[in-house]
């Protein structure tokens, strides 16, 4: 077989604000790889199949000096994010063609990898009634993302009450669906009279949309709060503090307010002493060696059943990843954004 | 006996940033008190001995319509605070002429307590070695602020780096002496020269001063910190999260910077999920029933043995007490501060 086109997501150029597709990203067709042929080097290489893409990318688009807990993406270099890929050949000790792995695969349509271990990669088997996506999604590190913050954190008890900003993103919507399931009243937003149908759907016994009922007003009659699950920063998480309980948990996942426009302060944290509040941040990463086994255990099997809802938003074409990242920023899609690359 | 005169310190005019004594609180010489035979219904007169200022103070000297976690000192009446009184009549069962109470005391010469529970009074007796003082400082509110928000929050290991804001105060100065015996670098600011060598004195490893020394350059050199003591928010809150380790615990006791020019915004809070911070805020109150027993035994002990080192700050004449206030807010006492009212 003669080299076929190894198409590839390039971080082109550092954003301003949001990432401008074409611009910050460009879709690269130079390269092309020999798939019979190609040396390994006892490594293994991978058809990537569907990548996930997610709020936290943007802070990895942005200048290499800047630290952050993450490594900036390197210019000219391709995006790396999570993803799942089917081994087309192996050399590697106890990976066989036909496996399929998952992990931080870079954003190519192939990748050789020298080991599992070297891009954080598993093998993974799925469940008959679960697709592949579902696991970069509800089944993969959002899901867990949701479950571990919480029980991590959340000190949930029954009757309290819970506020989930984006709540009918991946992450979000897990939260309302294990907070119900925890026996908590659920107050959620999101952007649009769809998501708010949706969170409905799911069990928030509050929803509104944030871009037309002020979050102040929901606040003052539904609270106050017991717990705050923060994917946004800014005036949510002002609101939510004036509107918390005493003794309140303010889980910190995420302020994708600041990811575009820079840090959004917090007006006034002095109430995290006034009103005796608990802010924890978290990174998934370092919660899995506590909580895998339970999210395993606990947590999928709800997916499997249909018990728990998840929605997603699915683009065909790795040369799309550029505009599924800027609407993940701007809260367009609906569903976890994911990108089939290939069918398998 | 002829009636006396009760000498008051009245909240008399809002103040719009520091507190301006003779504006803020005056000094009223306007009723008198016949000890003798004034009614007591059943209750308790106090002479009044000793008054603790506290930085706390600043913020219930606002209107009355503004909530907080205490209630705002209503105009025209007199201030409130912690203080130690004699008995010098009672009506009340249990309670004893020449007992001496500590709670919640009105800064006045005299005062009538219904009962002891009305004023949060307990009987106290001291120990031979310490002043009465004592008991409203490092022996008091200020000690059991620093012992049982350093226990129940700072999950100190030893080894690890604290940095102490007003490491010279009555609070941070008994936190410094904690961490040191937890077995931690302790670092620590205050805002004059003679603090720093007291805090050096006390067992401070690095200690500067703030208004001197760029609290950025030490933090560098000295961190990453993993736990801040917060005194005083605003920029040196800033500071210690830019400085802060992974997993770092930032303990909210209070923010002066705050106090006297409105609320200071936390410039970067998407640090909290950056580098999985954990903020706690607390009251001592709430605190109380849970590590009082132990405050007693371990801590105390060590104020009468001489191990933990305080300094008090004198001042004589409940007429002053609008200087002491104005004193503490901005950081001009050296030590703890506190108003001898009268002598035994």
């Amino acid at each position: 077989m003669s080299p076929v086109t190894n198409g590839r997501v390039l971080f082109n150029a550092i954003p301003e604000d949001y990432p401008v597709p074409g611009t910050t990203t460009v879709y690269d067709t130079s390269e092309t790889i020999d798939l019979e042929n190609v040396p390994l080097n006892g490594g293994i290489l991978i058809k990537v199949l569907i990548l996930s893409v997610d709020p936290y990318m943007r802070g990895r688009l942005r200048a290499a000096e800047i630290e952050s807990y993450l490594p900036a993406f390197p210019l000219g270099k391709p995006l790396v994010g999570g993803g799942i890929g089917v081994v087309l050949r192996s050399e590697a000790a106890g990976v066989e063609a036909g496996a399929h792995v998952r992990g931080l695969l870079a954003h190519q349509e192939y990748v050789i990898a020298p080991n599992l271990v070297a891009l954080n990669l598993e093998i993974i088997e799925r469940d008959p009634k679960l697709h592949w996506s579902v696991y970069i999604g509800a089944a993969g590190m959002p899901g867990e993302t949701a479950f571990m913050g919480w029980r991590e954190h959340s000190d949930a008890k029954k009757g309290e009450v819970a506020y989930i900003s984006t709540g009918a993103g991946p992450v979000g919507s897990m939260v309302i669906q294990i907070a119900k399931q925890d026996g908590l009243k659920v107050i959620a937003s999101a952007g649009s009279d769809e998501k708010v149908k949706f969170m409905k759907e799911i069990g928030a016994d509050v929803a509104f949309n944030y871009k037309t009922t002020d979050v102040r007003e929901v606040l003052a009659k539904e609270g106050p709060l017991d717990i705050f699950w923060d994917n946004v920063g800014g005036d949510q998480l002002d609101a939510a503090m004036e509107f918390a309980a005493k003794n309140a948990r303010i889980i910190e996942c995420g302020q994708i307010s600041g990811y575009n426009n820079g840090p959004q302060p917090m007006k006034n944290p002095g109430l995290i002493f006034a009103k005796c509040l608990h802010l924890h941040g978290f990174l998934v990463a370092y919660l899995r060696p506590k909580h895998a086994a339970a999210f395993r255990a606990e947590f999928v099997p709800r997916l499997v059943s249909g018990e728990f809802k998840f929605t997603e938003d699915v683009t065909k074409g790795l040369e799309k990843v550029g505009d599924v990242i800027l609407a993940v920023q701007k809260g367009t899609n609906t569903g976890k954004a994911v990108v089939v690359v290939a069918e398998e």
